[in-house]
């Protein structure tokens, strides 16, 4: 991955992860960094969650502090004071505002870091810190995943060349005792806080919002995006402003291909399933039976199971509480017709669709006839593996 | 299980099942038998649930009949047709308003009924009607069960003995190309449809609402009750009327049990989880709450692989959406209090946790210390069972 002007990373081991792996990154952007979140909607968030929640209002970024190994999750009080000496160190560090350091932990959830034991790292990373390593800091972040997801693009925005780099970790609520999706994505794009954030969260509905591994929602799940403003075009003041058009598009691309990668990496994970839903009332309706699906774990493990069996689907599209209509439904797999107006083709043949569930990446299609919304949603199948990596192991 | 006046019943073979086993069941209703209903919430209910839906508000019932092997849900208009063909020989037959027949189904989705099917085989089983043989009812009824499933209760009302019998199938929508959970229950006492309604709503709250195996709905979910007016207490207009206190408890006991047998009986379960939540804004959050947990993935393959997991257990209490404090959250198991205030309780022993966790009936306690409302569900592990089960079958 290439450089983004304003951003220097350096990652390290902390003694966090008992493997002695990589487990602390520190990100430092240059004054004038504008940044924007989309954090978990859980009621039980963690520390680091807690304090980003009312830093992000400002619009201002000076640091990321992320580490692995825990997750700093339900640990009271203890919890909120490692975050608060952890980001007074960086910004003392880095020389930027507290309020303009977000931190983000992922591991052990209910087990209290030690108050200084992150904070103590951060003098030693402040001195490595450099433009180049994106594949060190992406490996930092990770607890079980199996490989280190990065995505980079380059984009213009008013004639000026733009560049996007991203990392992210998880697989949904993946690991034995793990918690959280992360994901931070940089550019070198000049725009205000209030540009980024509405740019963000449509990105992230249409990303990370529309994967699911299990169903399970992470007590850490945060997604950051910085903009360090060191790329050469003219000011954006508004996020429906038309040059942005390219940025955008690069920007869905890039967190699209990152969410992808957290479910290619889902636990047991054998096949990436894609599952578009047309015909619903609404956008929100579309993505909802979708992600009834997607959630299924009847659908799931037919999908392991290679098995074409479409009145599981029937099922998750009736369970998901939106409009439909029995008579209207169609469903496809693997691009072959089987549903049409409620009832089996005529002359259905299952052999092309046989062999598609042989793949390892399976469509589903189903249109619900009601209305014009419609969402994609990823996931996964559900496989032995899944109950091997959450079952079998003893914490 | 005893007779209940004004009840009788035959099972028999119609050829829908293809192991050839019994999957025909008729009951015949004495005239003046009132009745109430529970239907799924599926958006894509089957042909014989549409039927129940618009028959119920009347209020009366002559017979139900009842299938397995096939749930003709997702056949269209033929389903319909099937429906009414099957309605109008049972009433026919017995003598009784077709508005007063209730069919249900239960088997492969999207493979159509002969018309004539069912209704061929009810002059047969006119003939072979009697009080006993709810064994048999029960077995009629099984698609994927391992076992057939009834209770029986006797309590008062008014003073004058009461009967009530209940039958049920299913574990959740457990079965490959399976669906439905049922459950028909009859008594003997003299109540008005109008009283009837609300008294099984809210059993059926406390009891097959209250459980999930998979957290997937079926297409044909249905509890009928029916009260045939033969025992000998006065009338009772009124639902809240306190003569109905011992019935009332009786009929929830009942269908608990039921309820607790489809769990017990869920694909590949190896322990029965219950699963009490208190100090909820309201009864509706505390049930909203529990299912979070008790459908969680990851707290199942916890439970399955014996591993006192409590953090998954915040994780899923953070998802479910309702009001919590982070601060304020206890969860105990096996009656061991893990964590308090939002901490892990000081010196927690985990010993005598895990040896709760080696049995075959565990049990989760969590406190959200936000209000009084309190409610208890249950459900089952999640093991390679049920991936075997619905992966490794082709249908």
């Amino acid at each position: 991955m290439p450089p983004v002007a304003g951003v220097r990373i350096a990652a390290a081991t902390a003694g966090l992860k008992k493997s002695g792996e990589r487990d602390l990154l520190l990100v430092a952007l240059d004054a004038g960094t504008t940044i924007a979140g989309v954090l978990t909607r859980s009621r039980c968030p963690s520390a680091p969650v807690d304090w980003c929640r009312q830093a992000l209002p400002g619009g201002s970024a000076g640091a990321i502090v992320v580490n692995s190994g825990n997750a700093n999750a339900f640990t009271g009080g203890a919890g909120d004071i490692t975050v608060r000496h952890t980001v007074q160190a960086a910004a003392r560090l880095l020389g930027c505002a507290e309020s303009a350091v977000f931190p983000a932990s992922t591991g052990v959830i209910g087990v209290p870091v030690g108050p200084d034991h992150i904070a103590g790292a951060l003098p030693g990373l402040a001195q490595s810190l450099g433009p180049a390593g994106w594949e060190a800091a992406a490996d930092a972040i990770r607890t079980t995943d199996t490989f280190a997801k990065g995505a980079t693009a380059t984009t213009v925005i008013d004639g000026a060349p733009v560049t996007i780099n991203g990392i992210a970790k998880g697989s949904g609520m993946i690991a034995p005792d793990m918690a959280t999706m992360l994901a931070f994505v940089f550019t070198d794009a000049v725009l205000p806080a209030s540009v980024l954030r509405p740019v963000l969260a449509a990105a992230a509905n249409r990303s990370f919002n529309a994967i699911t591994v299990d169903g399970d929602t992470s007590t850490s799940d945060t997604v950051l995006l910085c903009a360090t403003g060191k790329a050469g075009h003219g000011a954006v003041a508004d996020h429906r402003d038309r040059r942005l058009g390219a940025f955008r598009r690069a920007l869905d691309e890039l967190m699209i291909d990152l969410a992808q990668q957290v479910v290619r990496d889902g636990e047991g994970a054998e096949k990436f399933v894609e599952i578009t839903v047309t015909g619903a009332q609404s956008a929100r309706a579309a993505r909802k039976v979708g992600l009834a699906i997607a959630n299924s774990p009847l659908v799931k493990t037919a999908i392991a199971g290679e098995d074409a069996n479409w009145g599981r689907i029937v099922m998750a599209v009736g369970k998901s509480g939106e409009k439909a209509d029995r008579d209207r439904l169609s469903i496809a797999m693997g691009g072959v017709e089987i549903t049409r107006d409620g009832q089996l083709v005529c002359g259905y043949d299952e052999a092309p669709v046989a062999r598609h569930m042989k793949g390892r990446e399976i469509g589903i299609a189903v249109g619900l006839g009601v209305g014009r919304g419609r969402a994609t949603v990823w996931t996964c199948d559900l496989t032995h593996g899944y109950i091997s990596i959450n079952a079998d192991y003893r914490s």
